[in-house]
């Protein structure tokens, strides 16, 4: 019995609200039930040094949990003048799922952050930001598109991501904050519309797993990926 | 002629949304036009070491702005691994403006952290996250209050805070970020709900000016706050 | 009664000794009573890069405190590895006050600094800053026209600045340290030879106050200024 | 073809030398083929503050790379102030992959951190530094236990690390610094003595990969890590 | 010959001016020609945590170089966020050569800290620090005794400082700064008012030196510090 | 009798371990007696910015202690976020001792950087550093004259460094820890082949000490590195 008193496979609410701040190329409120998170793309007409000549694009990602998104209050990372472990492992994470299905040929030399900041927090808020992200950067490249700076379209298709989890002996989808801190083992899975894997990570973290486990958390996982594709699909359409 | 074709005297739509977030004891989203800013109030039973064992609580603020709040995006505070002089001076100033109406005695031996976060700027941050920041302190005193952990209302009145500033020679309240950028002199005035003064400040950006002109951005400043006491009253009754 | 015996509307005695430090291209120490600042002003052959090309000059400011400048040690910045909120908002305040009497255009492509290190604090330690930087950059300019690099004088005219505050509920000028540390309210305004206002600002420290109070410390401020306009005009003929 | 001429399922030579340095009460020099890692384990009779009182141990990790470890030289952390997110990402993995496997009530309330230092980098500095942590944890553990600080063995089985990936559109295992920089995906197994998974993660670099492959990746893991175990254990006999 | 045109073994002109700030236990402001430190003696009645509960004093220095000390303007280490390597070398010398006549033991479980900041550098900043140390440590400690805080005198002798170097091949007493930045060789020499060493450093900068001319140094480091033991006493009695 | 049974000017076994690591330029593995250091030269095809365009080259150093190097663990560096004033003291130390015998002309504009990480501590390391960073320059200099980079050998001579001090009243060679710890004085001499002295150190630590003690101490120092200089001359034929 899982405490929110879903089944196993069953998603919390999906709310996607796109165009929610007036400045960004592109930006999403993304909520799993709880969770919301504020996702913007910001388009910037330059690209990493690294990159710099090479006729190639970028996309990036940053992370951040305003203090009192959580139960009690954490303190402003701003004020503690460095970024957790935790927030850069997102980070990064979040950028490698959109570079995933982007061309960065035909992104053309230039570079898209996405800024995701987590206004509560109830659980995924690190799936929710690479699900709310892709709607962020596919408004952004639309943007591109229509102003005549892009030709072809540089992204393949959605990626998608969502937790699942052993709880209480159980594979589940979707923890909340309740399931979360107390799952025997939690992963995120990163998935491509076409059924492809960008990235599956499954921890234990109060017991080890075995690989039937493991199986089964993937199949959960495509079953919620193909419910936020949709909401992505909706938002993009509104 | 202002840009928005506002009246000097008129302020912009103020909006002020109660129980914005599930987790904070308060917390508030409020907007001056397109400036939006979430405000949480959190209760902590403790207070910093220089008040510890005085039987006297403390009300203190922090401040900051989402990358892509503004026009282009400007680099993450947690990322650079500081937090700017501008962002400390005005949460300096925000958590001064609220003790200016609280009673540190009655408020107990605890402490109330207000987080102002902007999501989306147009001028007059710091204003609203004042104004808003009374909404968000008094919902989580009136929980504590209805808890029973405070006897006596430790918010003698309420507090506001707005913008005026000198625009092409004219006195102006609620400057946007299209009048604020090009202003000859801006301030900030904190007034209670009494008349009297917590705050007052005036820059000269482009000019100097003198002491009648002084006296006419006070003026407006009262204008302005007679507006926020009364969305802030219908806020804290909703 | 104040606690020195000064009347409310007495400047503690003012000393601009010129020319303490012999690298600078401008250097003083001011004295407002027990209160001594070092100020020296540096000329760089170049702007910030957001001014590259522009033609324009800048003055900018930095201030910091001697660890025993205070009745007690405070830590050292350097040391702790940030400049505190306080340190940032009084140099923001500084280069601000100098900017506002100086045309960046006749500067040309070049900045000064204007480094204030506070060597004994007694109260008024950024307007002492502000009065004496404004020599220390008249200075530095006079070196730079004698050279010929400057043709047009891009100093307008003289800037001051003076504390006024609340004091056992009545107004007074040049407040030093016993008084500020229990003042009811506390000012700082910077004032032009003109007559016109630079900044002002008036803060509620235990009590806040009321329009007839501001207008009180602006007119205590006048008369302070007045006398340091004297001073500086002194110390730069000396 | 790999580049090396190994099968696909090919580990490197492994070598574990334990007892490397001689202050540390566990440490041992780990190759994977070319990579080296220096693990110390260093035992600490006091644990982290979320833990004090409750009667458990924890262990931690950290991870460095000495500057020219690598092919080109890389910044030294220390100087640049701060640790990188790939270092924390991976110090925070090793740490988990030997809670996995530690009973923190069986250790008693004290703290055990393993400092994973790479001497030489080819990849799979992670994997080794987890497969060599579990030597340094147990050689410590075997102190403490001959010692009479513990009774009840709290470590339950070996736990060993190995990275697998997609080089040219074939899975492999063990990859080298000339896969892990072209592979199209590449993945990191913690797996324990039974069979069980402590941790599975699988990224996609160049190409996403499907379900069938992170099967794949799996299998080959168990391969490699069947030959770490043997490995750990000639090490502890030793 | 010098560019100064002294004699090789000649001192410039040493000045002392004891109290010379209000707040400070103990205070001078030391002049060796053109380089002058302004250095306190703080006294805190704790200790660091090393020496909690062991009966003893401590005795600590921090450098610092106010900005524009020197010829060109060099950054505030505040602003950048830390201390050179360069100063913290300094004021680790400071100490240890103060520590060198103070018995602990008698000092009691206090800590006297002294700030040495320089207000004008021409060479021999380090030096002349040290030498000032000595006497505003001295007046700290008689105000103890004075106070009836220590009843032993915790201060054996003097200790003063002095640099020394090859300069175009001659053996040149208390380098200026053209002559430091020139020097094949230079070093600093802490002595005993007995004749005893407590620091003896000296490094190539152009060229390597034999033993004979390290000998030489140190003869005339004895010459310049006779000269400045007599300084301190003057200036402890003044 | 010092504790390790060694005659006053007995060195401990001097271990010289040539190309230790694979990637860098130049590579050692230093130990005097249970002090292992391993010193890494990594050659950069550029210099820093304030030689750019002068037709030299450049040699500096860093230097670090793992974690556990010492008998009980101190902080990583990385993880605190600077290098302790101890680190940057002895990295300068070494870049000036290399610097002594580098011809930076016939270097040409290239930049050599001494890696020195201490694997294991027992006093010594920042000789040791030195001396293993002469060995590991002279490999990565003979990489470059054998590739045709370099025509005129840059480096003239060894350099060769060791620390000496007064143990219980006696001057001693090479202190390991145990009389480091408890020494009443401590030296470090970097000494040439040819005789001349690159740097002297000699710093009281229990007791001060006199002119004929710092000639003991330099003789010692000459014994040392004679020896010292043989193993260099067997690591590079090696």
């Amino acid at each position: 019995m899982r405490p929110s008193g879903r089944a196993p496979d069953q998603m919390r609410a999906i709310t996607i609200e796109p165009n929610f701040t007036r400045h960004a190329e592109g930006s999403v409120l993304i909520g799993f039930g709880d969770t919301k998170v504020l996702v913007t793309a910001s388009v910037e007409e330059r690209v990493p040094p690294f990159l710099r000549g090479k006729g190639q694009g970028w996309v990036t990602a940053e992370y951040g949990m305003l203090p009192r998104a959580t139960h009690t209050r954490g303190s402003r990372e701003a004020a503690k003048g460095k970024q957790s472990g935790r927030t850069q492992e997102i980070q990064r994470l979040i950028g490698r799922s959109l570079r995933a299905v982007t061309d960065m040929a035909a992104l053309g030399e230039r570079q898209i952050v996405l800024d995701c900041d987590v206004i509560q927090a109830d659980g995924g808020t690190r799936t929710a930001s690479i699900s709310g992200a892709w709607v962020a950067l596919r408004l952004a490249v639309n943007g591109l598109m229509q102003a005549g700076k892009i030709e072809k379209d540089p992204i393949a298709q959605k990626v998608a991501a969502i937790s699942c989890g052993i709880f209480q002996g159980n594979p589940v989808l979707d923890l909340d904050y309740d399931e979360d801190s107390n799952a025997d083992a939690d992963g995120n899975f990163v998935l491509l519309e076409n059924g492809n894997i960008a990235e599956a990570q499954a921890t234990a973290e109060h017991a080890t797993y075995d690989e039937e486990a493991l199986l089964r958390l993937l199949r959960l996982a495509r079953i919620g990926c193909t419910e936020i594709f949709a909401a992505q699909e909706r938002a993009i359409r509104a």
